[in-house]
């Protein structure tokens, strides 16, 4: 039996993370799970964080609710169905809280990190797909072209996008102990598919040789 | 103006906590706060927490959702009325956190202790008063005599409340750093009162002859 492989995939929001999840799940026969929100306990969580008139929600909250999500995903859906031989593919991991909280919020960075590994324990993930994208496909995506970049709003989102995106870019040399693979997300879902399996195919592979 | 004071009462459930924190506040003009629940997050928290149904939480999503509200309780209550020269006092505080995931629950006591100082960040309690009692107390006060503990449900809960009652006597000789009374909560509630006032009293009374 294979070694079952606990892959993530990260990215902006509108990079296709979710729709790319779920067909490299079905494709890989894997167990389906996202951050926030994998189990009922954290989409009770999910529902606090997203709540627009939860506006006094502080950096560090988010960082200690996103992690205490995190933890009952892992007790819940990761550990019990790679113990069971079961791949899992996770949308969103402890990568986009250090994008966000980490990075973006402007909490520290090693604070950040600090809080997912003490949620972590000894789980990481095999590979971490990053599906890179830029900022003009964002606004593309979103039907939020050039021309309405002066709204006030739309403009604060974008700059709030890009410092994402870069921040992405930059965890994924930062975290030397992680396999990161970069994949170009402004190709066809196909394209992107394809190379997130080829992905997936070259680590099981390598696992393959080494056994 | 004398330095506002952020107060803390501990202590296992029945030690008149609640009662003698209400009068506290009041004797003192000090605004009243709770952990968890003290703000409108830390309520959704706490509901979370306390529900029933939720029996999957792990120890380690409690030691974190406590200091998730902790974090609240602080920015929005402790530290905004200390800056404006009131003092606060605080039904229940980190150290409960401590005696419950710290130390009852199993985790690891410095893990929780990591945690919690993440959320404080700067903030300590100037005093912790623990209101002391034994469990042949707490069993008089819950109508729940000797005869009784042959219900397995109520003897677990004995078994638990009293690794409770240990566990705040062993953190008020562990924290050396925080300032600890331990009043005798067996007496009259009377009694009680007077005696959390005259540790009170006695720190008012050395802040004075520092300045």
């Amino acid at each position: 039996m294979p070694k079952p492989l606990y892959i993530v995939l990260e990215g902006v929001d509108s990079c296709g993370k979710t729709t790319q999840s779920m067909r490299l799940a079905e494709a890989l026969g894997a167990q389906l799970t996202r951050e926030p929100g994998g189990t009922r306990i954290g989409q009770e969580l999910r529902s606090i964080l997203l709540d627009p008139s939860n506006s006094e929600i502080t950096p560090l909250t988010e960082l200690l609710l996103m992690n205490a999500d995190r933890v009952q995903n892992l007790s819940e859906e990761v550990v019990p169905s790679l113990k069971s031989g079961i791949s899992v593919v996770s949308d969103r991991s402890f990568v986009s809280t250090l994008a966000y909280q980490g990075i973006v919020r402007g909490l520290e960075f090693d604070l950040a990190l600090q809080v997912c590994e003490i949620a972590m324990g000894e789980v990481r993930p095999d590979i971490v797909i990053l599906l890179d994208i830029d900022i003009e496909q964002v606004r593309a995506r979103r039907g939020t072209g050039q021309h309405n970049s002066t709204d006030r709003f739309e403009q604060e989102q974008d700059e709030f996008r890009e410092k994402l995106i870069l921040a992405y870019r930059e965890i994924a040399q930062r975290l030397t102990n992680i396999r990161f693979v970069v994949v170009d997300a402004r190709n066809n879902p196909e394209d992107v598919h394809a190379s997130i399996l080829a992905a997936v195919s070259e680590l099981q592979k390598e696992h393959q040789d080494d056994q």
